[in-house]
């Protein structure tokens, strides 16, 4: 499978509902992609079943607040100094690059250093969505170390963290991503070949490109955009149940942007009656509760889509008046065990609900 | 010339009076130190004269709120981590280590390094007192750069910066300091023996000495301590001017703690008249102006003393009520030319007055 030009836009529609509302905007990461690609050519993604056992996989992805992320546009020089960086003190070569998080425009931030260095994208990722920080990731929850990491920015810094634990590692990149304008590249959390088959969400990027493409494809074709995006996320195997929560008009947002995060609520009043379901977010859609009992919880994912085209509407750009439907589908198996729960669960967003899977609150067979 | 446990107290001492009420507690800096020397021996000083041309050199020094690191104590493992890792980056050895400012606690930085890697400590330092953030250092005056420099804590973190430019620097170890817990051990402008000799405050060490001990002995011989220090300042040949500028008692204290510095003013009554003086600091003393005028600017060193016994008081231990003399010294030559004062004059500091020199403005031959 290859990533060409043509595959970016599908990518970018997948990458934002599997943001879960986060993840950066996707667009920039097309505009980065697109000029690269045209370029060098085609993005080969391998599987991690094709990985060798001691191949090093460098996992990529932008650090800062989304808000920073389309003023202050990054020049696509981070991304390669951060990966050189990381070859000089592993003391060998980086062999493939994998997204941090294939939610939003993170999903596609390994593709500038692949087009250019011609190194194949893993299909996978450490959180088979997006999350707001960056210990809320398989890689951490099974044990990888973040170190070393590199954190590049547009400015020409290179930053190398080593020997911090995971938690520790969040805080010094997050404090250096404000002290370089707001945001930053990061190349975190290495693996081998083998650890990555171990610890890695699999098949996460042809699942956005396919849920991407079914999206796209569903509605000039007289389909049901939502039905098609069903099926597509029942095809992938990662995301094994889907459905519409909510459907209605957005009549309330409260919205502060808090210690580098946006922390608010987003509440939808259902058509011709005067039920409602509020949707809560820090950057992501964490909780969505119709008539104040949680139908869906973290880390499932939550998006807030447009109720006739589908497109997925980031925690940024939700307005008064939108009419959207509330889409849930079920996270990966990684972030559902007890350990991954402790890491992306409820409890770790201060949510006083304990988590039951989206399918069981729903019934969805 | 050698710094045994008993050198530590007079060089603690004379730090104090160079910090201009800043550059964190000394009394940390003789603990850390007395542990080393007593295990290892006594350290050698250098002078810059002594050094090869090609030899590496290693400014020391703790990043952070003062306040923070008379709590949140060091363990002594992040000097050496810092050096070992520019050592590996350099790809040679570090011949010898110095103060990144001579001024307070930091004065004493590299003496554990000193002591447990038998490396000697160079008679000079990048600022000839203390200043508040890392960029107001004869080092960037004079066109030397920051990069590699590496910041290392209480944790086991070490972070290489490369890079950046010296500002940039500044915000990005700032960021890291509070990251981990608001203070950091910092390896930075490291030089070459011949590139210190051209940009290094010089004498520095040797002066905080000589300082400190004329200020201990001159009380119990039955001396002036300030009669003592300015005669000690004299014969550095690096402070050439020195006086009292106010003798009197605190009767006013504003401080806040803002962005990360100690920001405030004091007021001084002096006895039997109602004139008074007020200090400004930014952890450091700024200016000092008597009847509303301006007697002493920065970067000449504004120390407030105990009138007693000569003993410095940093900013954030003055006190209503404290008996004190306001002393004055001229900067270091290096710190008064154009370039110098664009880094470290009063404008820096957003302090109206032009910068004259304390010599000029109290008519001192």
């Amino acid at each position: 499978m290859r990533i060409e030009v043509e595959t970016l836009g599908d990518f970018a529609r997948g990458a934002a509902f599997l943001g879960s509302g986060g993840g950066g905007d996707p667009y920039y990461g097309v505009l980065l992609a697109e000029a690269e690609l045209a370029k060098h050519g085609p993005v080969e993604v391998v599987s991690l079943d094709e990985l060798e056992d001691d191949a090093v996989i460098a996992p990529c992805g932008w650090i800062g607040a989304p808000t920073v992320s389309v003023e202050k546009l990054p020049n696509g020089r981070e991304v390669i100094a951060g990966l050189q960086k990381l070859e000089a003190v592993l003391g060998r070569r980086v062999n493939a690059v994998m997204p941090v998080e294939i939610g939003g425009g993170n999903g596609l931030a390994p593709l500038v250093a692949a087009a250019k260095l011609k190194l194949p994208v893993v299909d996978a990722d450490g959180m088979g969505r997006a999350f707001p920080e960056s210990q809320m990731s398989s890689f951490n929850i099974l044990g990888v170390s973040s170190c070393p990491a590199v954190v590049t920015s547009a400015d020409g810094s290179t930053i190398l963290i080593e020997g911090c634990d995971n938690l520790a590692h969040e805080r010094i990149a997050r404090g250096i991503s404000i002290a370089v304008g707001g945001i930053a590249h990061m190349v975190e959390y290495p693996v081998t070949g083998s650890d990555a088959r171990r610890t890695a969400v699999r098949g996460s990027v042809s699942a956005a490109i396919s849920i991407g493409r079914a999206i796209r494809t569903a509605q000039p074709a007289g389909g049901d955009p939502f039905e098609a995006l069903f099926a597509a996320l029942r095809a992938t195997g990662t995301y094994g149940h889907a459905g519409v929560l909510f459907d209605g008009k957005i009549v309330d947002i409260e919205r502060e942007t808090k210690d580098g995060f946006s922390i608010g609520r987003a509440t939808i009043e259902a058509f011709g009656s005067d039920e409602t379901m509020e949707v809560i977010f820090k950057n992501e859609n964490l909780v969505a509760r119709r008539g104040g009992r949680a139908v869906a919880l973290v880390p499932d994912i939550i998006t807030i889509m447009d109720r006739e085209t589908a497109d997925s509407i980031t925690t940024e750009r939700l307005k008064y008046g939108q009419r959207v439907k509330v889409v849930a589908a079920a996270a990966p198996t990684l972030l559902r065990t007890d350990d991954a729960l402790a890491v992306v669960g409820p409890k770790a967003f201060g949510i006083d609900e304990a988590y039951v899977p989206v399918e069981t609150l729903n019934n969805w067979s």
